[in-house]
């Protein structure tokens, strides 16, 4: 049995939630409010050193850490892990890339503006994050004009871990308009059986 | 047949090299030199459009980017990499660490110091990476102080990936003296079978 300890309004707690969802896995999820210092409490960094949401717990088997790695962990066995070879590291390519030149710009952008108000002293900030998440998004619109799902033909935690951010990047500030591809990726993970939507706030 | 294009002095090349010098995978090496561009010319772009080493190139088998997965492709079916569960999680859990909480603090000041020199204009995100810096090792420090190794009690490509920017980071600034079991690990690693040190310089 897993309970997630997660905020359901961040993009890599939502990775968790959806992938837990298309693959029919029951959970228990806590909810875990940054805002109020609870990701900074002794019990909390002891599942998670560094003070990150999600974290996947396992009955008897221990904490998980850092959404992409919790993917692959629940993913394991099914349609959305190719099981080797090129394909399996493609995933992690792409994993590797959301983590390092996606979500420090569009997450990053996004949280300053929706959940900060965007405020004067931040504004520079969030100003720097635009040309990174527009890069990030143009090298996925390379991949996705010609090709349904960014690793295959079908869908993987690949898509999943991108999806999160990208498909809310308009809150922050990232218009999708210049990337028809993206726009086509997004509906078609949509349209997914058992699909969930973020929610648009914590129950 | 492999080809890494990669810098011998990047930390993120050197982990695929001293990976496929301990599995003993036999490679050509092309320098790719990254202050005159060389990974701004359309050719390398084609290869990965983030403009990053390193790439491995697979003979009539496409190219692959991000050091992390290139780590994973290659270890794949060695004691390097766990087979399965959460021994494997764990080492991509550690993996994900280094790309968003350790590589952008400790890679980050030794390439401003380092490499550029410690110049004036840059001194202030210098600084800025030395408290992320040292969160890091206090976080690895925290598990190698009663752990031989960051996942299972042998090395995995998780201890690959930390030890690259790790074992030089008084080059950015890292005083390792409040680490001891970090100090030892290094050591420990060192002594593995086949083990290569980074280059001190391009061939």
């Amino acid at each position: 049995m897993y309970t997630v300890y997660g905020d359901m309004l961040s993009g890599n707690c939502y990775k968790i939630k959806l992938l837990m969802q298309l693959l029919g896995i029951g959970h228990k999820w806590v909810h875990v409010d940054i805002m109020a210092g609870e990701t900074r409490t002794e019990a909390f960094l002891a599942m998670n050193p560094t003070g990150k949401v999600p974290v996947l717990a396992i009955d008897g088997g221990g904490y998980l850490a850092e959404s992409n790695a919790i993917l692959n962990y629940l993913a394991e066995g099914s349609a959305f892990l190719p099981a080797a070879g090129m394909a399996r590291a493609k995933v992690l390519e792409w994993q590797f890339f959301e983590q390092y030149n996606h979500e420090p710009y569009i997450a990053v952008a996004r949280f300053i503006r929706k959940f900060l108000g965007l405020p004067e002293e931040r504004r520079a900030e969030y100003e720097s994050r635009q040309e990174g998440g527009h890069k990030a998004l143009a090298i996925m619109e390379r991949r996705l004009a010609k090709a349904p799902f960014l690793v295959g033909d079908t869908a993987t935690i690949a898509d999943i871990s991108l999806y999160a951010y990208t498909h809310v990047a308009e809150e922050g500030g990232f218009s999708l308009a210049p990337y028809p591809g993206i726009q086509e990726w997004l509906a078609r993970i949509e349209r997914l059986p058992a699909y969930v939507a973020m929610a648009r706030e914590n129950a």
